[in-house]
């Protein structure tokens, strides 16, 4: 199976102010993205509030999403949720719509306790739509599955004929590195913190990863793999730093979901609210923000349309 | 607003060999529990896999409920999910066709860390069907919302108007006690597990509750409730003993919503299997599990027909 | 073995302003105890801050316990720490001194993660002192060891001779009850938790226990039980609740240890501060916490000398 | 203040088979350690079951170490307990017979909740020896300590000020590279888990660290921060796997506290058993072990006396 290589954005959803979606940006935003070096989306995931959005609008931005996409820029659509059949069938919807591939997270509920239960329910998805590769979204602060990701690869080796691999976004490089080691490196291993793609390159291997800081801050973290490449340890080193000086504010602000969807608008892209139970940005909270992003220089670096 | 007395059950929800929900046994199912003392139902729920059904299965089955019910006996739709948009369609559809009142839980996703997350969840279902009462459904140990109560009800008095009480699935006696007498008992806690029943009674108020076990030993939980009122301790504690006794039974077949579910098969009810990712009972199962019923004098006791 | 009937005290331990061990008001203390109607005390334990004491402190406390002691009034010295040689000393120690019995929580480092390890650890600390009843002090929230009881019960039964049972201070009365009725009741379940003696009551037994509110608030609590057994149960209720009420108050200032401790000040026993990392109280908070005291008439109920 | 460049070992405790501490291993295993390239030993931490053993163990080990270091191997001294009394007996004890350092990872009982508890138990134990540099151990998995450390370091800045750094045993390089980057890198970050030198290394900085693997696979983790020195990253990469590889059969045999332990016995140092609660191995787990070692190479690349 074909491996990803740089980096792909989990893109926000686009709201109108009173929270219906908004799929008019998806154009621009796909070309931003693309223009900035990203390599492809995975929407309707955490970032993309995914699990707050109805079947029909999940399947319509995929829709969005597909038509906007430039050529080779693939688009991974995030099905997971805690309804099996609605995720088959948003499995099977992105197969007939031309998605480069599928993902789902374990639901948080039921929480998922062993890894029999999580083999069973990524074999439902991806055998829905069995003609795309189907990425295990591994994110278990969010649904509580804190399991070995050795045992699934195990598990699903031989079993899931289009299982492609796994979107990790836990902390554990000792474990994103045995797993990427696995059988030579069947699988694919898309690194999923932004805050650690150089400890990750120095394990080892060429790696994709996906991002949720790529949306406003993709040119650096681009810059992280390509500085490595080609031996520029200084530049990468000071990369992935200012990428964290990023991530330390986003911190300040509930995080990406709600701090980095603020900052799109901040750099020209406004994506309007959350949706309950996220509590949305003050006026205040913004100007705030936005004064601590000027102090780290990050609108000179930021992502440009 | 009216207090509830009495006990409501919440039923599993009814399936084929296949998984689809089938609505053939709810009259009967119905019928059943209100001969055995059960005062309504609170379907959809956590018993009923509500989480794991789609929209319109879940709109099915309220439908189905309520044309089932007898005269006087109480359908509660339980209306929460991850989207709220889904919940809000949910809570308006039960207002259309009946139901007595409605409930949700938090959402496992993403996470309630904040009271005032929590009453916007709310408000946002309770104003979608503000005709009905709307209870809050307290089960942390499903969704990770480790808030307290005492805080949810000053939050929400004289915010949301249709906001009942709360159905409390949580072990602090003196948490749900403090919740009864919140504004000399303003509020309708409705206490939510079968296991410590008697206990809840001592504390005062009469009270009303939701349990699960009661789908087969509803005869026996109500004899708890009878006996304690007619003054007869004894019996109470009996009662109670012994459906603490079931209780220990189906927590070695994976709680209520698995081993509670192949319990209805062995009482003349077969409600089918369990959806993905639960996993459903072997026949080896059943049988070691039908031998502890039989010694504990189980199925002289269940409920009946 | 004997069985505990009423309520023993879990005292805290009176220091200096400077934070040393000062024994002098024992004797004063141990007086109002039993005046109150207390019947003993379990000494060094988590209110009496036992884990931040040393050795020699511990045994010396635990002298001047045993010397202060009224007739017929039993010391339980709590000997668990994470050294189970300094714990094997101090339960020799005690039978030495003639204490009453012993009790040790499990260990909060390393991390009891089986029953195994908790039978173990239980059985080198019971067998340093064979003659005394030795009790298990069950307080999962403070180390972590959420394990059934049951089966520990199962696992000492038979193996260690002088386990007498449980002190358990958790919030689940089926697991207690459970444990109550193991072998026709084989051992002495003391009930932990203050706020919730009456629903406890109700499931049957003539039960003790250990409590940390009983320094401020015995007599309301005896009188709970007291009332209970004449067949009052309405002054049972209130009493329950006005105890609820002040729990209410020290949880506004961080617990029992903290805030509770600072009663006995208030009460005219001043037992000075705790030791770090506790948070002593500042005078503001104490006049806060005395007016909210005031306003449920906590000082025309409270503990007398 | 001096920062520690290369490995500190964690030293296991030795032990007869009855349990009580031997001394008598104390001056080989420290040779051998210098000689395999450690730089120090880092002792009565978790590897060597500190909070297991008694203060006078205690105080014993640290001058049998201090005693047997070969010329420039620093013996830091780990003082950490429940009772900060003992704790600055402890500290004063090393200071006075000559250790390079003192640590103490922050207690597990009371739980540390606050930055203000944390700085709070740390200054008691740094002014008791004010003379030394003073580490903080982070090792949030054992005592739930879950802090940032950032607001540690903010908070303990010019506050203490023999504050040196800290041992950092958690999964996140980010954190781990924020305080690094602290003022211009005021504080010494020692790395602490063996699994992630090489993906630590990158980060930047010449860093040391600590490990609880280096005791039978120093030579190795040693290799690692040479080649990535000399600028072989291949190298460097080959002996990370490998010395992953090493932790995933320490992680089948309860970790390096119980299956590392008995790894030195296979490679020719006896140490005895581990202390109740830990469970020991059996001797057909240490023939399995030995096995899967074999399988990797081990005994070929592990430590030599």
């Amino acid at each position: 199976m074909e491996k990803i290589k740089g980096l792909i954005d989990a893109p926000f959803t686009p709201m109108l102010a009173n929270g219906d979606v908004n799929p008019e940006p998806i154009p621009a935003y796909a070309a931003m993205l693309a223009k900035n070096g990203l390599k492809g989306v995975f929407i309707n995931g955490s970032s993309g509030e995914g699990y707050m959005l109805t079947t029909d609008e999940r399947m319509m931005l995929a829709e969005k999403w597909i038509e906007a996409a430039p050529q080779g820029f693939k688009v991974i659509v995030h099905v997971g949720s805690c309804c099996l059949r609605e995720s088959a069938r948003l499995a099977a919807h992105a197969a007939e719509i031309g998605a480069w591939g599928i993902g789902a997270m374990a639901p948080p509920f039921p929480k998922i306790g062993r890894i029999e239960e999580l083999v069973k329910y990524c074999e439902a998805i991806a055998s829905a739509a069995p003609q795309l590769p189907y990425y295990y979204y591994h994110i278990p602060a969010f649904n509580g599955a804190f399991l070995p990701m050795i045992e699934l690869l195990k598990a699903v080796d031989g079993r899931i004929p289009n299982f492609a691999g796994i979107k990790y976004t836990f902390e554990s490089l000792y474990e994103y590195n045995q797993c990427r080691l696995y059988d030579d490196g069947k699988f694919d291993m898309l690194h999923g913190q932004d805050e650690t793609i150089l400890p990750s390159l120095a394990q080892g291997g060429a790696q994709g990863g996906i991002g949720g800081t790529t949306n406003y801050n993709g040119r650096e973290l681009v810059g992280i793999i390509e500085a490595w490449e080609r031996g520029d340890l200084e530049t990468a080193r000071e990369k992935q730093n200012f990428s964290q000086a990023v991530i330390n504010v986003i911190c300040n602000y509930r995080g990406n979901i709600v701090g980095g969807k603020r900052i799109m608008k901040l750099i020209g892209l406004d994506l309007g609210p959350n949706r309950v139970p996220f509590r949305n940005m003050t006026d205040e909270e913004e100007r705030a923000m936005k004064a601590e992003l000027d102090a780290i220089g990050f609108f000179e670096r930021c992502n440009r349309f």
